[in-house]
């Protein structure tokens, strides 16, 4: 993490990795059918990535007065799911990019078939997880976690937002547009995180969830639109992915909308709005205040 | 459905795909984020198909004394997950085919990046569904339903297997591999199907699971060693996508393995082993009963 961060949210990113990082380990541990497949899956989700999700999980259940401990299980999810939504971007058919993580592409590095194969499989792990009993959550809750999950995952999500960037692949959307783009391609996941992290709290109030859901959906758009400027700004080694990919492919972006200045203006707006969302939570929402400056200031 | 039928099973086969065809039109219907992706996965799943899954589903939650509404769900998720196999299967990556139930394969008839969302907003489709409250089944048993079908479909069944597949493609399997293979590839989402049309029913007692899982590994293993027989002898016309592939891929089969006169014998015995492991159901399990019989001797 080489992003900007105060000593708190830096102890609690490091903590929050050590914890997804065990439980990604756990899951990929034991006897495989297939081998390849194993080694496939581990590339696509070890060793790597900020862990943004799981942070996110980890934030709203301690928010909300729950122990972490409780979400192990979503914040792994939700990492599995992130995983296998790259490992399929990254494809030929798709965004065809050789880089993520700053590692070859999981396409490059085994082969397209096992891409695919791979990304499956990280999504049903994702569900087999999320369904695992967790003595703190009763299961009418979990089974509305897999619901919500499955959701931010699928067609009215992150499938049909991709679908929808495929399609504009060399049209210049609106930015009406591209925020819809945005908020099923990578709010939905973002939204899902923080939910499943609020619900794994069984003292959770309505009103909580709701403040929550806010504060997840402003900070989904702001992490798109600072992505969107690191692809102007970053460069490849730091960002661990081809810097101008975007423009390359011709893709409307914020910062081909809006001018690079107003991306940046918008970034910390949504940032300041985020921090709104929370002002009825006391100090232990500091990480989920705290990420959300760091989500408009890191530089990968 | 041109494969010899007894009147019993006929209408519980025709009944069974009324339902499932009915619960799949429901979830395509209403807004999606994206009408391309929509139309895909209608595509994918609406119109063909023998549903064996969701009539697995049907007839194992009627052995053991429920009501086929209680299955509607499962029933349907099992179908959405095969669907999606069906679809990643067929990809250039994969196996390369430009046929699938008589049409052109999603690739074809879209193109594969849009294929390759569509499979991924199945699978998780099938979930959502699944985790949906169902009035006569309890959460944790819910749970446990969301746990096996993420297990039949993921590292360590469906994707599994395919990875195997992939793998083994041009080399020569024995007999024991090639079990392997298809145990978990076609044979996990088959348990899967009789697994959760049991667990729909509230009263199913341990020995009744005990008895159908037997028949499921059965079954599973016989509907592998007919599709191979049918590779060799059928038509494309009949069944749907082109005969002759697995020989044109060099694939082990069951065929290439035994010869066809022995796989023949082989795929009678196993019907009949299925047939003994529901010794001590009712009438109620005649529809399983008749379709171990019927999965030998289909011609598509």
């Amino acid at each position: 993490m080489n992003s900007p961060t105060s000593q708190l949210l830096d102890g609690f990113l490091v903590q929050c990795q050590q914890r997804v990082n065990q439980s990604l380990h756990r899951q990929l541990e034991g006897d495989f059918t297939s081998v390849i497949l194993r080694d496939a899956m581990a590339h696509a989700c070890l060793d790597g990535g900020k862990r943004i999700r799981p942070v996110l999980v980890y934030g709203s259940v301690q928010a909300v007065g729950g122990d972490l401990d409780w979400a192990d299980n979503a914040a792994c999810a939700v990492e599995l799911m992130h995983s296998y939504s790259l490992v399929h971007d990254d494809l030929p058919a798709m965004d065809d990019d050789d880089l993520r993580r700053g590692k070859p592409s999981l396409h490059k590095a085994f082969d397209e078939a096992t891409a695919i194969l791979a990304g499956d499989a990280l999504q049903s792990l994702a569900f087999q997880l999320l369904a695992e009993p967790v003595a703190a959550i009763n299961s009418d809750t979990q089974l509305k976690m897999v619901q919500i999950l499955a959701a931010g995952a699928g067609f009215a999500g992150m499938a049909g937002g991709q679908s929808l960037d495929c399609e504009a692949s060399g049209q210049q959307l609106d930015l009406t547009s591209l925020e819809t783009l945005h908020r099923s391609k990578t709010g939905a996941l973002i939204k899902a995180s923080v939910q499943l992290g609020a619900l794994c709290c069984p003292q959770l109030q309505d009103t909580e969830m709701i403040a929550l859901q806010d504060y997840a959906e402003i900070i989904g758009l702001a992490f798109q639109v600072q992505d969107d400027i690191l692809d102007v700004t970053g460069d490849t080694e730091t960002l661990g992915k081809p810097q101008g990919s975007d423009k390359e492919l011709d893709k409307a972006t914020y910062v081909s909308l809006l001018g690079l200045e107003a991306a940046r203006s918008k970034a910390a707006e949504l940032s300041d709005v985020a921090l709104e969302s929370l002002s009825s939570f006391p100090a232990s929402a500091d990480p989920l205040r705290e990420l959300a400056a760091y989500i408009v200031n890191r530089i990968n």
